[in-house]
């Protein structure tokens, strides 16, 4: 589980702060119209064309976020953009720049920082995403990523969380618990690796849900698929903290109520199982386990027809009045009061 | 020099981080016509009403950027903001937004956090700027802050570091070299507090320069200014890591070479008089001291007889051809070239 060797190993102080981000950002080329400048001057310039302008950020911190023992600074790179672009997806609007600050700790020869930068650089390049600005700095105390993610959109086109009404149908994209049923293994690994350090860790078959967790996607083709097919969609969210927590925010915020249905609720087989070999509820993993990065949203009832059969849209529950308050039916149908015991950052810390 | 007393100690974990948001967002007013949304979507939602949309983003870190020892954090929360504005400014733009992340251990408690919002607060307030987004987290190493600014300008008014022209004359607001002899002082005083805690700082009369370093402005009434005398610069950076590093920037990036004169560069008399008492030429702390917040910007020679008479503008030195490099000429006439020992991000690292 080494990130990597120490064969190159090149310091930090030898490039300097400007060097590093010239030589860092040299690859990134700028893709975007609206990108007027980028990276090199006091503030990247942008042309929202006449837009309106989403700005999200997100911090993502050594032993809090990202366990270095088993995440691969390539697709932490990855997943710091991802986490990011995923909060523009969630008003319905197509991510197109970022700025990523970084603070690094000397434990981080040149080699390393490259690495964390080519997964940002694939998933910009994937997402055609412009990177356009940041800062460079050493760190006393590991591993620090800030994003800020930027995108555009008509007005008439943004989605808030607030907009939910009475019978409003409850949708999620892809399957829910991947991500946390794949940190409870690889969390199983490390503790197996910090025993014996000659036991290779056994990811054998478990892929998707470690690809989960450790490169999750911002599910821009959800947007562009709800655009092509003439949905807009009432509310929406993206499941960061989990199901449960973010459907209560759009519950909270549009003044409702809901009903979700277990049965309903899109679980993939490799997440069932994994639960059950660790003796968690699959649903609860859903519910509360977090990072899954699907969107959450509502629709109305007459949109029922072009959302029904879409493969990757499952349909999972109702709004209801805000008085019904927030349920959850279980399968022998017992209705129990939806409570939000997301992964909270605070619990955490020391 | 004790930051907080731990009288009243309300723990983070008490509140959760959505708890946390809001509580120290909640007297935070929207003043921008600009702002559509701000904290508690996704993402901030905002209309640049057909203007471009500038963007900058920094990163402080605990014992990198800032020492708590002497920092206080109502200070800290607004350097932290006036900082990033000064990038904004620095392309002749007036900021609007910000959006501040941090990263909180929980040596914090809620009244030290409170603190570290009231200083962000009053930056906000003061420069008519909203607070629309951000992210708090648990930290196991510190403080870390992350701030990104956004603005708008029409593209006309938009000044870059690469259009000085041959002839320009090289201007700078303010004084220079103040934030980093007050620096001196400030870790002068935490050597003596730490050998003898019973000794009071011994700061009395050096109000200017411990403010300099402490409670930094950005120069937005400079872009205020010369709007108003309609000056537009050819070439603008502001003085964040010394005065010679900003004009190699400018020069590097124009293509250009420069002449400044020593006698021009503007010093305040207890910048002067303390660099002496620490053996440091007040030159030498204007030129790679940093941190001064001051812009530095070139003008046509045409718009000479607007600028001359500035109380607040010092025109100190002028732009050559390339070739002819990036000379100081001191005060007895001898030709330096100019040599960038600003403050290297990588040189404090551990």
């Amino acid at each position: 589980m080494a990130l990597f060797d120490n064969k190159e190993r090149t310091n930090l102080e030898e490039l300097g702060e400007f060097g590093l981000i010239s030589y860092l950002t040299k690859n990134f080329a700028l893709s975007q119209k609206s990108t007027l400048k980028g990276v090199g001057d006091d503030a990247a310039v942008l042309d929202p064309e006449g837009k309106k302008v989403l700005v999200s950020t997100d911090m993502l911190l050594e032993g809090i976020h990202f366990d270095l023992a088993y995440t691969p600074l390539k697709h932490l790179g990855y997943k710091a953009i991802q986490v990011n672009l995923s909060d523009i997806c969630a008003m319905n609007a197509i991510p197109t720049q970022v700025t990523v600050s970084i603070g690094l700790s000397s434990k981080f020869p040149l080699e390393a920082v490259e690495e964390l930068y080519k997964g940002i650089y694939v998933a910009c390049e994937k997402y055609n995403v412009d990177l356009v600005g940041g800062d460079t700095t050493s760190s006393k105390q590991g591993l620090v990523i800030s994003v800020t993610s930027i995108g555009y959109a008509d007005e008439k086109d943004i989605v808030y969380r607030n907009g939910a009404e009475e019978g409003d149908l409850i949708c999620v994209s892809g399957d829910l618990g991947g991500a946390y049923t794949g940190l409870q293994l690889l969390e199983r690994e490390k503790l197996i690796y910090l025993e014996n350090p000659n036991i290779q860790p056994d990811l054998e078959g478990k892929d998707y849900i470690v690809e989960r967790q450790l490169k999750p996607e911002a599910r821009k083709d959800v947007v562009e698929l709800l655009k092509e097919i003439d949905v807009k969609p009432t509310s929406m969210i993206d499941v960061s903290d989990g199901l449960a927590s973010e459907i209560l925010h759009i519950c909270k915020q549009s003044d409702k109520g809901c009903n979700l249905y277990e049965e309903k609720i899109p679980l993939d087989p490799m997440t069932f199982e994994t639960a059950r070999e660790f003796n968690l509820d699959p649903t609860v993993c859903a519910l509360s386990g977090g990072e899954d990065y699907e969107l959450l949203f509502t629709v109305k009832q007459a949109d029922y027809d072009k959302i029904k059969f879409k493969m990757d849209i499952s349909i999972i529950g109702y709004i209801t009045e805000s008085n019904a308050g927030c349920n959850l039916i279980t399968k022998s149908g017992v209705v129990h009061p939806l409570k939000a015991q997301g992964w909270n950052a605070f619990k955490n810390g020391e």
